[in-house]
């Protein structure tokens, strides 16, 4: 059983609307490596998790990731829905008919012509979509809950460390300041999670030894991952 | 931000396993009108919900629901897997090699050429999947956020609708206990949303007099539901 | 410009309902190959064909068939329909309360389970679907427009005789006379379009010779296709 | 039965060609809630009504509608393919080797790399495809038909009021003659149909007093729209 | 640059068809972790490909397990289609009319309604589709190829041990013999691919240690996998 | 069984990287009527190919260009990867991060907000993706196995004319040499193809007398094409 506060699990920084951010965080929400795909493919994978007692602290480890990962998916669609606020404005005039849109015939929406995807003006009320960074609605199918305890944890070690790597090439495209806060935030978390799903395979067996972090860039040189990596974020777990 | 307690939203009945049931519940968690769906479209309606301060009770009703829709999912998924746990030994014999499968040639899940989604025994573990009763994944193309309100609204009372006849017929489908202790919750629990949309589109104008429930299926006629109703379970808004 | 008459194309035959029949005919209203696919196709071949006033005459042939192709969707989806109707009853007993469905916690809807699409019960109220015999949703990705006339015919010509010989299968899967009714007429229209096409492609040059009709099965051994024949309905072009 | 005649159902003003107008209007046509989306639902919907007499009517008012709406497929397929008419001349010289495309190495379709959807190009031949703005092909899964006639026309309902939603920001992307011409008309019919579903509604027990027109936008700002709603469009059921 | 020779990479054992079987070979040929996604992962991430001289033994290695990937598919192509041959005969009686079918009207395809995937009758000549055990097409949004070496091996070695787990499961469903021959010399194989990506791993490092083989089935249970491994296939690399 | 030898079946010319050429590319790589298509289908259908030993030459012809279409694969992802190498560095200064990406907060992957296709850069690594020009990814829906030898190979040489045609529209979209050089290629291929096509078609009795090659464009207007026309490319059957 889920609840629900009204807090976000960390603080948006403020900047002015951004349409191409929005557009390239839209592959960390709905992509196939985004927060939907971490929080539903855990969330079936403790749905799903049976078997004896002996087992049930990984069942309690998938859970917690996966409750987690729903605050990332609230956290990330919350950016994407700020950064998409007001945009017509933002590259038009202050003057410009926004409360009257279109009165008279104006055309305050061209904007969305010339935009990465259309649908966040033409769909969507300038939100965030369950969609892809090219487009491509979330598919279920993405799911991965095979039923052998070391594929599952493999994949789910795979899963957060493409993630990590996605959200670095995403640092990489924009200084945006509101995009940053949550990449930032979002990469620190995937080590995290990298980390404990890597300590889970070791009980089972594997050594990481000198694998991990994957990918190998020092996300330390992002002044804003910095930040949180001093805090000690990346080694918490809830 | 999401918590989770390790209480299911509803207790699950205890009966044997069966698969034709599992498969027709599947409609209910993966379908165009089931559980994720109802959990991701006003997930995405309460993360893109802007505007001024009068409009935050509607945002607090979408959260709301939305927050109880993660229950529903985590409870229609557990039933699934419950309903498929075994399922092999259940058509079978006791005797049959359920802990070496396949030790010596033998065919303990030649049940799975013959059930109504095989993907239940060859991709996962015989538990739920984020499909629909015809195999179809769960697509983000589902979640409707038009960023209208009235029209948020109505289409949400519509898909409670929908969600409510479908189950309806899920419920005449299938006798298992199991299958229906969770689809007898979930409908009434339909028709507490059905009731809180169409009171939010009273106070935006509309008046539903005479057309609900939808559909008119006189659900009381369903055993489990009545008892469900006569606690008044309907009535409640968490 | 549209218009509708309430009159089928062709009289549908009266005979028991049969929902495995009414799956197999899926593919001919909602398959590749099916009726959706050749009245879209020509469709958008019609309204995308520009040029001088010497190639109207192949536009308005595009646009001849594109309308008795909406009114094949309409047959064979009226087909469908009456296939699936009353079906439950049909294998039950006829005292089973159909009129209140699932009155006291009956199971009237049991056979949906056991059905080829069980769709057909679930999502729709036993009517025809948008879907394939598979169960895949017809795709906008399956028209072809390539805007070179005579690869768009070249087309046309093989999508009717691919029809025509998937008819063929269905005929040969099915004794249902409701069925059988339908799939005789389309059988014999497709081979007219096929002539139609081939026309047109002979006076771009090809000679068809011996290579039509495709595919070579004899169609007048099927009794309901020979009567057909014998009108001389494949000769006729509306 | 249908039948066509040459004759547009509303006149396409001329204008310049315009490839960003016409993918746009791709959303009105191949877009989840466009054109082609309203006519196959009604259809699917009359092709499925069986019952009584008395609710005759009910499935001539969707037949009707569902005829207007080929019709409609027609007019904005048309638009579009005049939009794209003769775009790479429109942005390159007079005197480009339009007619010997790519004679002797030139790039006459450069202008495809930076339209909004290259395959208007590449594998159209600069016409109207079956896709929405964002590229996604048409669904079949698109299609609502739950059998419940309160809850059909429900939807439909809302069919219209988003349709006509997204059509308003479509008309306050462009300018453009061509592409206004046609999206007010839509707008207004649109309008007619939400106000022939509601009627039926309210014949079935709702009271949409002060709730309709959805959306509220005072569509008479647009000066194409107010035109027509001055020759009272908006009242006229065919 | 490619070569065939006529030659299969492993003989198919001879027995009746089995249609119910030759379903369930389809998730080994197209499924998500099927031999065509093996194929196509290892084709794109060879191609892509770049970087300094001392890489060029993991861009060899790809290649290599990519082309012997090309001849799973045929094997396993030929094989589903060998088990689909016939079949209506196989069921039904010597003197059916397969030569002349459906001559008078007889039905010699009716085995097609209640078959695993109608399609194996309708849309293809009983031969094998690119499609997986549930009926879903394969799609290219299956293939990896993340660009960082060590995600890319990982993501490999986690796929051959899906594929593997899961025709562990396939050969649990089905006693006939053609099906087994091919399903266990492609666990065998599959297993060697694990070992092969292991490696390439800890020439990274990573320790597999006490990890592999995954699963942990004890393959050497099944008899067609035990000649198999006693010949030292496991420890072949092409 | 296959076999590769590490050289591509045609050489590709140097220029500079072009994200906007590797984008058109991606149509002849992924796109319906690509190379991995015509690799797919002729693969399936010489797996699937039984019967008399007189039908033998059809069978050997679809296997033989079926694996020359994989070395086209091969030769079209390698040039869209070679297309894309390098390309932040190309549009921005030499002396930028590249490899120290992002160090210090740095965006050297900012150029992916304004590229044709964002996964060229988030998703993979600068390299070539299995989807076509608009995003779409290749699906197993796009291949065609009727069983029918006439219909097979008439779609078959459909197919090939698309090809060329779309290819030659790629022609006229880039003058990027690394881009034309397989471009024009792969024209000339098809050409061959649509011979060896439609020769076997005349065995079979078709007369194709005027209407090849399709399109009717005169490739020998394209310099790159000519050269390898001279050559006699176009007759060579491997
Ligand atoms: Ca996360
Ligand atoms: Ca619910
Ligand atoms: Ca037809
Ligand atoms: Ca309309
Ligand atoms: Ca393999
Ligand atoms: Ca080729």
């Amino acid at each position: 059983m889920y609840l629900h506060t009204q807090l976000l699990i960390n603080e948006i920084a403020a900047d002015e609307p951004d349409p191409a951010a929005a557009n390239a965080l839209q592959e960390g929400l709905g992509g196939q490596f985004g927060e939907m795909r971490t929080m539903m493919q855990y969330l079936f994978q403790s749905m799903n998790f049976r078997g004896d007692p002996a087992s049930k602290p990984y069942k309690d480890l998938l859970q917690g990731i996966g409750t987690e990962e729903i605050s990332h998916v609230e956290l990330i669609g919350t950016t994407i829905s700020q950064l998409l606020d007001g945009s017509p404005r933002y590259q038009g005039k202050k003057s410009d008919p926004v409360d009257q849109p279109g009165a008279g015939g104006a055309t305050p929406l061209k904007i969305a012509l010339d935009t990465s995807n259309i649908h966040h003006y033409l769909v969507g009320a300038q939100g965030a979509l369950p969609v892809d960074a090219a487009g491509n609605p979330w598919s279920g199918s993405y799911v991965y809950n095979s039923g052998n305890l070391v594929l599952d944890l493999l994949y789910n070690l795979m899963l957060e460390s493409t993630g990590r790597l996605q959200k670095c090439r995403i640092y990489e495209m924009t200084e945006n300041k509101t995009a940053r806060s949550t990449i930032a935030y979002l990469i620190v978390r995937d080590q995290a999670h990298e980390n404990a799903y890597a300590k889970a395979l070791e009980s089972l067996g594997v050594n990481w030894g000198k694998v991990l972090p994957i990918p190998k860039t020092n996300a330390e040189q992002f002044p804003e991952v910095k930040k949180l990596l001093d805090k000690g974020l990346q080694s918490i777990q809830y």
